[in-house]
């Protein structure tokens, strides 16, 4: 029953159809909802809200949209749900990337530590696997001895002696979105652009940044699948760090392929280990541009390069110095991951199965479903079909071939690893799905798209 | 974790999508919602749906509409959740009337009697005070000793014995609207003619009915507040019968103001037996007209009267004549009720608490918010904050004047009674709230707007 005498902005009813009838939520009414989302992770708190009253609240925002107004409002008062990150009292300007979610994209174990060595500070705050896409922190893992879940303490001592680290969110950072997060993952509210800003961002702005790069995923590989949604996206979370003071970019880069050579868990450090001791792998050369020019982008940023090009340029330098290799070994060190399986990473992979898929026909390489790719990645145990499942160090794939390749039949197109070689099964079967060949070659999709900068945001709304 | 190998109508997430994309549901999905909801009644079956996902499927279905067939597939799908009664081995036409909830509307307890003398088999299943509006079952609470919970054995012993019955909805009837129906009132999404339609309709047709006349009420004190709406309720509610094999009629009734003389519990009782009795109080005659209207076209449908104005004919002689009110008391003796109670209603209203709010400036009654007005007699303690607290007997109000009468300052308006005096400062503040008084008349709405039929109903389509 509806209390008329409440102030409208105290109930979470009101407020569902106030969204729900399009008009525009004032902060405390956005607060209110926050707050109890926030609050859900306490049982011992009185719930201002039910799960299904968030739950009809997200699917208005999803269906009715956030004006500019209200998606500052959701983000703030996710990022001040809990405790923050303050990375100030170092007196460095600290800077993070973010990716949207792809297969075979090891770009932060280089990027973070091009950024570090050229002295900026990096707090990273990573997360898992996450539907058809790879997990940071699940490649990290594959690290003998790393540890992800540090203290806002260590946090910060970490980020004192060594400029950056990579870690798991606190229970206390964000709480807000934690509950939104699972809500939405089962409720079918995952694909707002407005909530995907809002979470992301709350994340990254609790770290306390001064600058934040985005990485935006566009194509078969990404959640959003389009180029005009990623843009969409990418303005929202530029403008939405922005309006928090934090200097944003996204970037748009093609995910139409997995990334690199490989994907999955210890494939992954393999690969940017490669990559950062300057080993050229030819299938390497997208992770090594992408990575180039999101670290350029943040060295710019951070004030250490007058331009995103000479950021670049010093970004390479600091990559073919030796320097972000001997800073990426400090970090994983200083998380207690054992740096010495670096000297040979191929050495440490040891699937217990193995299996390659081979063309079954001549053509050219026309087009990869990456998401199919991902989920097979997923299935072969570098990801889980439930939350706190272990998952598998050495599951994954190598890729043999990119887009727009001519094919011999037999050719080998993709290598699986599994601990099983029951696991081989399903992945194969979704791999072979995935790989479309034709007679013809067709355009192969550019790598990077657009990047997207406060000065440019406004072009990417969608009306 | 999304399972791509599952087939799509068997995953409750993908239903949500779909309807929430705007693509329309086929009738193995949307039963499958229903029959996670009637699950939930069910603490130890396995649920195939989370209340967070209904909540977030039912607020698709707000934003988004229903179909015809989705419609057709959702009321179909609630009222076989469960058991259903069957009238049809009496060999009598079943026909019930029901309102959509309004102010001071005692028609059910003159238009049941009424088609029951006729020779009808009515098996009225009611509800309670909802909102601001009045409860059935609570006005007939308090008559001493009256039983609403009868069995479905003891429904068709009363309705063979008595031609008709009022009670509550059994536990096992349409137990998905039950479920649906607390999480609409705590969701936000009450307010959907779909949803308000595939409620009401699943548990008229689970109670077996041959014609059901439906009262749409329109206006300040409906729940649907304009006429577009309530004509829009109106038509898909009969066609939705009619596609059931229920012949279904709706009349649009005017609610912009307090129906008859009282409103609340005993009061209404009260005013139900004065019109039985042909005592014609000068307030009352709005509910005459409207209880004939409605009568006249139970007893059309039901074959009693060759047109509607030969039912309206029919039903004021079986009023006039005594049978209706002899078969009243007939109905209530049956559940228990003490009908002496009848022989002087005024004499049995005994509240504590009486105060009368008396006009403060000269002019015409231009306008009742009567919704307010409901509000201020379910805080009289005519209703309940909380499900399933007690209801107050006495609590109402009695209204002096109507919408167009000339006021003079010092002129009683309304009198309320309570079992507190405690109780009469909140309902007397949201009285004066409520009504306006101006310097010119104004015009006076129509009591019945319109009649919605199966040959008319697509006039009142929204496209």
């Amino acid at each position: 029953m509806a209390d008329p005498a409440q102030p409208i902005h105290h109930h979470i009813i009101d407020i569902i159809r106030k969204k729900r009838d399009g008009h525009e939520l004032n902060a405390p009414e956005i607060e209110f909802v926050v707050n109890a989302a926030a609050r859900h992770s306490d049982p011992d708190a009185t719930q201002p809200a039910t799960e299904a009253q968030l739950a009809a609240w997200l699917m208005t925002v999803l269906l009715r949209g956030l004006t500019a107004a209200e998606l500052h409002a959701l983000t703030k008062a996710m990022r001040f749900s809990g405790e923050v990150f303050d990375p100030s009292p170092l007196g460095k300007f600290a800077i993070d990337k973010h990716s949207t979610g792809g297969v075979g994209d090891s770009t932060s174990f280089i990027v973070a530590p091009i950024a570090a060595a050229a002295g900026l500070s990096v707090p990273m705050i990573s997360g898992r696997a996450l539907g058809h896409t790879g997990g940071t922190l699940d490649k990290l893992d594959s690290i003998p001895g790393y540890r992800s879940n540090l203290s806002l303490a260590e946090m910060f001592r970490a980020l004192e002696q060594n400029g950056a680290f990579i870690v798991s969110q606190t229970k206390a950072l964000v709480p807000a979105d934690r509950v939104l997060y699972a809500l939405r993952d089962h409720t079918g509210t995952v694909e707002s652009p407005y909530l995907i800003c809002a979470s992301i961002m709350s994340k990254k702005l609790a770290a306390g940044l001064n600058g934040l790069v985005l990485d935006v995923k566009t194509g078969s590989g990404a959640f959003l699948k389009s180029e005009e949604e990623g843009l969409y996206l990418a303005s929202l979370m530029v403008r939405t760090g922005e309006a928090s003071g934090t200097r944003t970019v996204a970037v748009l880069t093609d995910m139409n392929q997995p990334l690199g050579r490989f994907a999955g868990n210890w494939v992954e450090i393999w690969e940017a280990v490669d990559v950062l001791s300057g080993k050229r792998h030819p299938l390497c050369e997208d992770i090594l541009q992408i990575s180039l020019t999101l670290a350029g982008w943040m060295l710019h940023l951070g004030d250490k390069a007058p331009t995103p090009a000479a950021g670049y340029d010093l970004a390479q330098d600091l990559l073919t110095s030796g320097a972000a290799l001997t800073k990426f070994k400090q970090m994983i060190a200083a998380q207690g991951g054992d740096a010495g399986v670096f000297d040979d990473p191929g050495a440490f992979h040891t699937p217990a199965a193995t299996k390659t898929i081979f063309a079954r026909s001549s053509g050219y390489l026309s087009a990869i479903d990456t998401e199919k790719v991902g989920w097979a990645v997923q299935r072969l145990g570098a990801g889980r079909e439930k939350a706190a499942e272990p998952v598998d160090a050495y599951a994954g794939i190598e890729m043999h071939v990119k887009l727009g390749d001519h094919i011999e039949p037999g050719q080998p197109l993709i290598t699986m690893f599994a601990a099983d070689p029951e696991r081989l099964a399903e992945p194969e079967a979704l791999l072979y799905e995935a790989i479309a060949i034709a007679d013809e070659p067709s355009t192969v999709p550019r790598l990077i798209y657009e990047c997207v900068t406060v000065e440019n945001a406004d072009r990417f709304s969608i009306p």
